[in-house]
């Protein structure tokens, strides 16, 4: 199959995220570089990773991430759409899978703009999510550390 | 100066955003709250924490967060604003100071929504942003552990 290019343009936002998240199953740097604009406003963010704002570097992290793993997979949960005109907001959660195994959960904002030659990614901000249970356990800890460094401040508000 | 409110409405996104930051530099919980939709499909992602998508729960957070620290203030360095009609994107860099201290650096993703009350807050994506040096170290680490393990599989591409 051809991958989508500026010849084959998305035409829809539904169709460029397709395409996104089939590009990292099959670890096709190709096809994922189709899906990205290239606007000068865009940014990419791996989960855990800093802000990439240049077409190079994005390349590049996706090299990386399709050298180490080949066989990512997704299961995606779509929290909400917001659309409006050439801009489309998708935000999401996603299992991440290696080897059938849920090996990591991800919150996703990714948005897509309409643009001359049809509708492109402008940005995907990714960040793990942790295991509520253990983030809940995580965070008395820290109240806990907290109420014991800091002496009574009844001044503070 | 009375916060904004149903009855003091934002006039554009920024002035939604100028009050969302001043909320959490003033630890004013409930001019935080007045910048939020009461819509079903928003969300809050705090830095490494999991995604709250009920106003309810989204509340309870900020009130830990002033809780713990009211001493809290940005930098901020914004990279993008995409907006049409009634949905604006603001993506932006923060430097986060306790004490004056840079304590932590946040990339940052919100999304506003003129509403009929004015704009209001719908998404707020924050995650941490590493050290890029230390990142490019850990991904080294990570890159000779793998290949370490890997066995060489000459028939994945």
């Amino acid at each position: 199959m051809t991958s989508p290019n500026k010849t084959h343009p998305f035409p829809t936002a539904e169709s460029c995220e397709e395409a996104f998240y089939q590009a990292i199953e099959d670890a096709d740097l190709d096809a994922m570089m189709a899906v990205w604009s290239e606007r000068k406003t865009m940014s990419c963010i791996h989960p855990g990773a800093p802000m990439l704002t240049e077409l190079d570097d994005i390349k590049e992290s996706w090299r990386q991430i399709f050298t180490m793993a080949d066989t990512i997979r997704f299961k995606r949960y779509a929290h909400s759409i917001s659309a409006e005109g050439s801009l489309s907001i998708h935000h999401l959660r996603e299992d991440v899978l290696l080897l059938d195994e849920v090996v990591n959960t991800v919150i996703v904002t990714n948005i897509f703009k309409q643009e001359e030659d049809g509708w492109k990614l402008i940005l995907h901000h990714a960040s793990a999510e942790p295991d509520l249970e253990e983030f809940e356990a995580e965070i008395e800890e820290v109240n806990a550390a907290f109420s014991s460094l800091s002496p009574p401040s009844p001044t503070l508000h």
